[in-house]
Order: C-alpha cells, then structure tokens, then sequence
C-alpha cells in the first residue's frame, strides 16, 4: 500500500484561536493538575496511588500496593502526554518530573524486564495468569506509547531501553512456539504499541508479535474461556462473572468481525493495530476488514458526537441502530480510539471521509471530555441529560451531569491530554508527492518532499469561517497538496496566489499538483448551520432533529432556554441564524432559531385524557456540545422534536 | 374511621368471560406448574430449591440449603394462591400437596417458634443478623399470610398454629424493650400480614408489633446503616455495598414521607400496612401521610400500566415524571402491592378513585404478568421494546422481551398466583349500610348486611361492554348498593327494575338507597376508545399518545404493525375504532386506527442532512397491554408519536 504518514509531531507548531485554550490547558493546568493527581495530592479526587505503587515497586517506599490492577498505566498515559508537550515547547520543570518518573519506573523494572507494579506487589507470581481482566499487556503497551513518544520528542531513550526490555520479554513469553503462551491481551493496546516501537526501532520481532496477537485473537478454543475456567482463576471484576468474548473481540477471528462489537475502547484500539498491520504488510483483506468495521461503526454504531459505546453496562457496543441519547455510553477515550483509527485508514486508504469522522469526535465528544477550566472530566457522554434522573443507585448511574474531578478508574483525562498534546498528528499527513491537509487548525509547519526541505503555515480562524489561508515555502519541490473538503462544506474554493485554482477532488482532497516556492493557497468555503436528521431505524430519535455546524454539533442548554428540553420542538419553517459570541467560552458560535414549546399548565397527572397541551413560541439558543456544561450543571438536549403534519415530508 | 371492609373470598363465585381464563389457569396451570417448580421438576427452569430446603430442615433429606435466602417465601405464597384456590373450589389432589406443605413447614420449625431455613441452615447463628438484607421478616410475613388464607380458606390451623407460634417469638424479640431489638425489616411484609394475623385472632400484641415495627422504621439513628457497619456484617447483595435508606424507605420516619421511595416492591407494601394501621388505630395523620404518598404515585410517578419502579437498578422509584418506557422496571409484584394499597385506601375512604388505579394496575401490568397459557412470567414490565437492545450485558439486561419460565428471584409467578386466585376480594367492599361494587366481574357473591343475609349476582362482558346487570337478593334489607362510576365512563346510567334511578354520585360511586328485595339494577356506560397525552414533565412521552379503552391501556405489536414502531405516528384527524375479535387471546377489543410511518429509504448513516425521510399511510392495529407478547417475541409500543403541527394544540 502506497500509504500517506505522518509528520513528526516537533515539526508543528499549533498557534490556533481554537485549540490554543486546550493545547496550552495541557502544559499549563492539565499536566501540572494530573501530576498531582499521580501523586496524590488533591484534596477531595479519587486517589490515584500510581506512582506511590512504583515507589513501592521500586524499593523507595513500603506499603501496600492500591488501585486498579491498570493504575500503571495513567504514569504512562501522563508521560506520553508530558512527551507530546515537551516536543512543541521546552518545559524544564515537565521534562525533570517526567525524567524521575521514567528513572523510576526503570527502577521498579524486574531483572527480566517485567514491569508491572499489580503483579509485582498485589498478586505475585499472577504474571499473565489473568489475560482476560489484568490488562498486564495494556499497561505494557501504555509504557511502549510513552516511550516512543519521550524518545521522538527529547530524543532520550531511557524509557526506550526500559520499554524494549520489556518488549523483548514479552516477545519470548507469547508467541507461536510450544514453550510460548498463546495468549493475548483482554484489552487491546499492546498491539497498536508494538507496530510503534517497530517503526521507531526497526525491530522486526516487535511488529511479528503484534500480529500474532491480533491474529490468535478469537482462533479457537476461546483464550478468556479457558482461562476463567482454570481453577485458582481469580476475578478482579464482578462484571465479567459471565463472560461473553464480545467483550474483547475474541468472539471470532479478527478477519471474520464484520460489526463493531463488545466493549467500545478495546474494540477501537484493536482496529487501530489492525489498519497498521495491513499497511506494514501490504494485506488487503485486513485493510477491508477494517473498512468493514468502520463503515459498521459510522453508519450505524455513532453518535452524531462522535461518541461510540451505547450500553453504560460493558461499555459496550450493541446493535445497529442502538444509540440511547441518555443512558448511553460514549466513553471519551472511545471516540479517542476511533479518531486514531480514522487517522490511520486516512493515511492509507488517502480517502478524506475518515477525516470527517475523526474531526467529528475530536470537536465534540473528546473536547466535551474536559472542562474549559482544563480539571473535570466526563468520562460517559451523554446527548440529552435531565439532572434529576442521574441518581446513585439507578440504571443512570454511569451518567453524570457535571464533569468530575477524577475517576477510580481514570484512564480517560489522561487519554484527554495526550490526545490534545499530539494534536498536531491529525493535521497533516505526508506520502512522498503529497503534503495531505486534514484539519484546518492555524499552526506552522516543516516538513521534507522529494529531496526538498519545505515549510508550510496554514492560518485561519476555522470553524468560526470556513476561509484558510495555507502559505507553502516548496524551494521548488514537485508534489501535490491535497486539502480536505469537509463533507459539510458549501461554496468550496481555492485559489493560488490570487487565482482561482481548478479543484480536482479525489475522494474528499482538492488536489493541487505544482512546482511550489513561496506560494500562497487560500481555502474558502461557506459554513452554514444545518438541520440533521437521524435514520428512523435509530428509535430514540425517529421524528428528531438536530443543530450542526461545520464540524460542531450544537445542542441546548437550560442555562440558554429553561427547563424539560425535552419539550422542545423545532421550527424548520425559520432559516436558523449562526451569532458570534467573544464572551463565551473564549469566543464561540452559537446558533439561534425558532422553536415551540409543549407546555401543559395545570396538568397534575402523568397522563390524562385532556389535550390541554399547548404550544408556546420561543426562540432557542444552541452552543456547541464540545462546550457543554462549562456554566454550572443543568439539563442538556442534542436532539430536538421536529414539527410534523402529516402531510410534511 | 367507618371503613368498609371485604366480603370473604369464598363468598364469591366468579364465572366471567374475561377473567376465568386467568382464574382457571391458576388451579389448572399455574399452581401444579409451581408445584413443580417448588420441587425441582421442570427441566430447564432456573431451580427453586425451595422445599428442598425445607426438607433438609425438617431431617428429611440431607445436603447442601440453596437459593436466595428469601427462597422460602415461595412455599408460602404457593399456600397462600392455593388457599384462595381451595375457597373457590374443592381440590382434594392440591389440598393433599398444601397439607403435605404445610406439615412441611412444622417440622421445619424450631423449638421456640423460628422458622426459616436460611438462618437455620445456611446461615447458622445469624438470626436477626441482617434485618437490612436478610429477608427474615419478609418470609415470616408471607407464612403469616398463607396461613391466615389457608386458614380462612380451609378452617384448618395447623398453619395458622405454626404462624402464630413464630410471631410470638418476633414479638419477644423486637419491640421497645430494653431487652429486645429495635430493628424492622429491610423489605417490609411483616406489618400488613401481622395486622391480618390479629384480624383473624384479635390478639392485640400482633397488631402492636406491626405498629412497632412501621413506627420504628427510619427513626434515628438508621437501623440498617448501624447493622452493615457492625464487625462481621457479611453483605448478600453486592448491588447493596453503598447503601442509601431511601432503598428501605428508612429514610425519614413514615410519617415524615411525602414521596415514595425506593425499592417499588418494598414501598407499597409498607403503605398497605401504613393504611391497615391507620384503620385499626383511628389515625387521621397516617391516613393523610398514606393519601400523600398514593397522590405521589399516582399523579407523578406511575406508568400509565400502573406499573411502579422507573430504575432497573435496585428496582426503584426516581423522581416524578421520570417515566422511561424501554428501560424501566414496573416490576409485576409492584402492581399487585400497589392494588392492594389502592384496594385498602379505598375501603378507609369510601373513594371510588383508588379503585380506578387498583383497576389499570390489575387489567394492565398484573395480566401481562402472566402468559394466556398460564405458564411464563414478566418480573418486568417494559412499556417500549425493542428485542434486539434486551441484551445480557448491557444496561437493559433486565428488561426481557418475551416472558420468562422461572427466576432465580421468583417473587413475581407466585405473587401473581396468589393475585388471580383472590380476585374477587377486589371486587366488593360492605359497610354496616352499604355494598360496594367495584370491578365489574362476573359473579355470584353472599353476604350479611344489617341482621339480614343477602346475595348478588353481577352479570357482564366488560370490558367488551358497559353493560352490568346487578341481582340483589336483599331479603327486605335496607341498603346502599355503591355502584362505581370509573373516571372513564361515559353516559352511565342505572335503571332499578327498569325504571331510571337517579344517580347521586358520591366519590365515584352511584349511590342507590333502598329496600332491596328481588330488584335488579342495570348499569350502562360507554367505553370507547380514549386518546390520552402524558404530561409534557415526562420527559419521554412529551409530543406522544397512548390508545386506552375503559380499564385497558393498549399497544401496538410488531404481529401487526410490522418492524421500528417508534417511528410510527398517530393520526388523531380520524377516530379510533374498537373492533371485537373472537379468535385472539379468547376473545378481545382491537382497536383500529389512522396512523403515519416515518420512513428514509436508502438512508444509511444514522444521521444526515438529508431531509429524505417520508411518511407512509398505514392502518394501525392495537391490542390490550395486558395480552401483549402472546404471539411470539417482537416489538411493542405503548406511547406513539403524534403529529403535531406547529398551529395544532
């Protein structure tokens, strides 16, 4: 496969009116708050433990060792976000905490290379005796991310001995061989790893053992199974008691899924090592796999925020069409998964709709996933949330209505900063005769095409207009830029210096093919509001509708238009109207349009013979979901009742 | 108070179209199928262990007790549906099995009274350990129950011997003394069976244990936040591990309460002894306390089914309005406390409208609760479902789309046997003065009034019809016959031996004031179908109608309206039509009406700006709630869109 990849992450320098609130939380409260958090040192969070369990491990401290079994893994998520942010930007202080923090993690690395304080103080002699639920190899392959990340951003490759050490280990435990384990990982991560760690160290071992492990996953008889059936098998979540393979994915072998299924992380993560496995080896069948897969998912298995996971029990995936708006799942570090996963089906299939998707779950649900403030977090992300019904003790209780400090299971603000740290991964992808523009956020840019040293600075205020300005230093160089045309986008245009280029679009990128200097590619394209409508195969929404934007989907808030949202119809008779706001939330667009409001006054009972019910004029003000509840909590409604006769269509 | 009270269950024969179906099932089906249950012999059910237990209690057997540690609660129950059973008719087969039962049961019984084979058994020593989870009480309640039936049923007082025997010995061991426990029961039961058991003894100290036991709950400190956080408190139900007194309505002292809360089952049970004992002991501030709580139900917070309990998890009550129609639990036994909460209310207040919800509850939930053969169960009772969401795993695991053989909880199958078999307790009410009537059930029924002893016969087909026919046989008696007027009605009239009587309406009731002889009255209303609105507060009805006739919710299955009928519209331009059917369900009222099926062909994703979605004319086919799922699996839907236009109210 001939695929695009992308640009080292050192190479971009983001500088963009909508971004720059979330890249600089990063550096600036994010990291510093989450350190803490790892260290315990937040009043009134959820502790962490995680790197006193390392100090544990490492001899520098006694005690007994706490959290989940996966706690490990929020060092390494918190070090691959540290990594991404020292690459834009020298941070002393970062760099010193993240150092001791790697020099302890090496420290608490056995002889062998095992690291894993879980099954190192809490239950040893348990290494790889519990697959299914010890996520020993997700928290490996969480420390492998970190480690390729401090490596390509400071160019130390402490972590990155630690990390292969391990690696190597785990490269003579499980394998093919007879005196090997043919395991795999209950949740996916190692795998996508792996195919890192190959690619920054040409290591061929470590890409073979990330497809046996895709590949053993769900062969026959069933690895999960047969564990828990082994006795002395020790369950670590009452959830699993009754095990179903969909969980993990270990239902079938990979190449026969055909629909996203079981728990919604695992599923993502898995997919992003399959779409790398069939690039390094040029396997077409995986390839359509994974666009099987994909095509299950976006057509039938999203949200319209990009979120995925309908089920809050499993976290899981159900069945086509299943997307509840308030009692769904919509894990954060879901949507996570399945921007990484677009991202790399972008890069080789060059097809510009997995970016739609990406940007879908990037501007909405993962920046839903933290507070503008940079320190509460949802985990679950709802569409339509009625406080009230978010009661301990009820089948809502997995939805919270405010975001929260922090979680005894916290993998998602740690996912949240090292998605928003990498940020700059998603903007471009390079092939050897194209620079592929995928998300139009204002940063500049190096990069090398042909034999050429080429620099590229794209400006704009995207998605406030949908006009960008990217200015190409080429030295000459012979190659096409490909800029994406959103699937929303009205108006689409280009000119080069001054003049009206002549748009080629193949699937989804305007490609421009020229010798480039110092030239100038303006983008203009028109971003109106849209009115959306869910199939009718998708029962919580028959006869809905929702608000978008370009690539934000806007929702209402009782903060803007009072309270029972649900009673809210909307008026398509009106054009809706899009209003700049610089007071709110830093600047943002709302959109303003005419609804009516179902109101009953005087009606007691639940239900009554009485149409006393009556329409009332309104006007509603929507802002977008990736903003919500930035004002206090309150209710929340994405999609809205559409007014219907019956001889509309 | 002047409350009336019940006429003898075996005083009334019931011979009605409609109901002896569910009655004969009772003695034909269901009792022996739950006999066979009880003993282990219906292969692929989920076991009962049930008499197994007692059998191991008693010496006779040898093993291992098993089950929930309310599993003895069954036995009682199968007792208490057979002794309403055997008062309607002779049955020497099943009179054998219950004496065999209950002999059972006395050996079972310990020297000083304590009879249950969990803490006698399983939990050696643990008496009176776990009031919060134990269970105790509750069984204890239900075997008083059984007895005072079989007792009242049969004239025989083994049972009543054996009850009696254990609550004296709870009558030692709780109340205010220094010496006793000051605990009450996690699941209440006990109270409404110990005011039975006095009714039937007149021995004082069973109705001051009952008092003690309602007066003491939720008074401070918590009784059962003390118990769970005693050394060596051993948990039952993991689901219970943070526990809030509201599940136990503990929360507040009872007269304190101005909402129901918590665990449904749990609540209305509670209520039925909170009105027993404001009868018993003249108390206006109970009563008003209970009129408080039945207006929070009824108004706020019950299913349009009657159906109580919006959480599946800890099967509870939420906040008002909170009415989820695929997700909910309205659990079976619910209903059945919450009509005989409904049925002693009315009894207390001479108030016809209690009566009109203990009617939707019977007619609705209950009936659903049980196949037409007799032989599966609904433990919950969706309004909305959709098979494929009803996964295991997942966060509607709890609701089933088809009724279920047994449960390892099997409260429900034996709860609605003992239901159907004293159906006709619900049917009267007398006072010193006055015959009730209130469901309109064919029968023939004897009872004393003033010196004199009368009979009546109640002819009908509702609710095919409003047309009953009422026979007194009076004997020169002056009495008011109560004739209920449902809030449904629509031109009711009564003619006494043909001549119009003047209808003086007292609290729903017709009151006809006479000297009755050999006199019939005719009652005559209209029941035709009714379109009925939720109130826009319940969220997920806003803009949605439901179908009802007379007592009878309806909705619409997949067997004749096809696949995804959330997307179906009501058409209210035209009116609906009821339409007799002979051949389904033994006979049943269709109703026929205009609808629209909102449509997208060809639309894929689950979103889109596309506007392509049509409607399509059908004709729509609803059936009563109470029979649904009789014809296979599918979907079902009890509350339709309407097409609403901007301008229409």
């Amino acid at each position: 496969m001939e695929s695009a990849c992308a640009l080292p992450i050192k190479n971009i320098q983001i500088d963009d009116r909508f971004w720059n609130r979330y890249t600089a939380l990063v550096t600036d409260v994010v990291l510093p708050y989450q350190w803490n958090i790892l260290n315990d040192r937040v009043p009134g969070a959820v502790p962490s433990y995680c790197l006193a369990n390392f100090r544990i491990a490492a001899g520098d401290a006694e005690g007994e060792r706490k959290g989940t079994c996966f706690q490990d893994s929020d060092a390494a998520k918190w070090l691959e976000a540290a990594a991404y942010s020292l690459a834009l930007r020298p941070n002393p202080e970062l760099e010193k905490n993240a150092d001791e923090v790697i020099d302890l993690i090496g420290r608490s690395q056995c002889e062998d290379g095992y690291l894993n304080t879980y099954f190192t103080l809490a239950e040893r002699g348990g290494r790889w005796s519990n697959l299914t639920e010890g996520h020993e190899l997700y928290c490996a392959g969480h420390l492998i991310e970190a480690a390729v990340a401090y490596y390509e951003s400071t160019g130390k490759d402490r972590l990155l001995a630690i990390a292969c050490r391990y690696a190597d280990l785990i490269a003579r435990v499980f394998g093919p061989g007879e005196d090997q384990l043919h395991g795999y990982s209950g949740h996916p991560e190692i795998e996508l790893s792996l195919v890192k760690l190959y690619r920054v160290t040409r290591r061929r071992p470590y890409l073979e053992l990330a497809r046996y492990f895709v590949e053993r996953r769900g062969q026959s008889p069933n690895w999960f199974l047969e564990e828990m059936a082994r006795p002395g098998y020790r369950p670590l979540f009452r959830e699993l008691q009754s095990y179903d393979p969909r969980y993990s994915q270990s239902h079938l072998p990979v190449r026969q899924q055909k629909s996203a299924e079981g728990h919604a992380v695992r599923a993502v993560y898995l997919y992003c090592a399959m779409a790398d496995l069939a690039e390094e080896y040029d396997d077409t069948d995986m390839l359509e796999t994974c666009k099987t897969l994909w095509r299950n998912i976006v057509e039938k298995r999203m949200f319209i925020t990009g979120g995925v996971g309908s089920s809050g029990f499993w976290e899981r995936f159900t069945v086509d069409y299943d997307l509840p708006n308030d009692s769904n799942y919509a894990e954060t570090c879901a949507s996570i998964g399945l921007a990484l996963f677009g991202l790399r089906m972008s890069r080789i299939t060059g097809d510009a709709s997995y970016i739609d998707t990406v940007e879908r779950a990037l501007y909405n649900t993962v920046r839903a996933g933290i507070s503008l403030e940079g320190d509460r977090y949802f985990y679950v992300n709802p569409l339509e949330v009625w406080p009230d019904i978010c009661m301990d003790h009820s089948s809502r209780a997995h939805v919270k209505p405010v975001r929260q400090q922090w979680f005894d299971v916290a993998c998602c603000p740690t996912n949240v900063a090292r998605t928003l740290s990498s940020l700059g991964q998603y903007i471009y992808s390079i092939s050897d005769n194209a620079l592929y523009v995928n998300l139009f956020i204002q940063n500049t840019a190096s990069f090398a095409i042909g034999e050429k040293s080429a620099a590229v600075s794209l400006t704009t205020d995207y998605p406030k207009t949908g006009i960008i300005t990217i200015r190409v230093s080429g030295q000459g160089a012979s190659f096409a830029l490909m800029v994406r045309k959103p699937e929303f986008a009205e108006n689409y245009s280009i000119t080069i210096n001054g003049e009206r280029a002549e748009c080629e679009i193949d699937t989804g990128y305007c490609r421009i093919s020229r010798i480039w200097n110092d030239d100038e590619a303006l983008v203009s394209f028109d971003i109106p509001p849209r009115i959306v409508y869910a199939n009718p195969l998708v029962r919580a929404n028959c006869g809905k509708a929702a608000m978008v934007r370009g690539p934000e989907v806007y929702c209402l808030e009782e903060a803007d238009n009072g309270q029972n949202l649900a009673s809210v119809y909307l008026d398509e008779t009106a054009a809706p109207e899009a209003v700049w706001r610089d007071d709110l939330f830093g600047g943002t667009m709302l959109i303003r349009f005419r609804g009516k409001k179902l109101s009953a006054p005087g009606m007691v009972p639940s239900f009554s013979p009485e149409n006393a019910q009556t329409f009332q004029d309104i006007t509603l003000t929507a802002v977008p979901y990736g903003s919500w509840c930035n004002r206090g909590g309150g209710e929340m409604i994405v999609w809205m009742h559409r007014l219907l006769a019956g001889n509309q269509a």
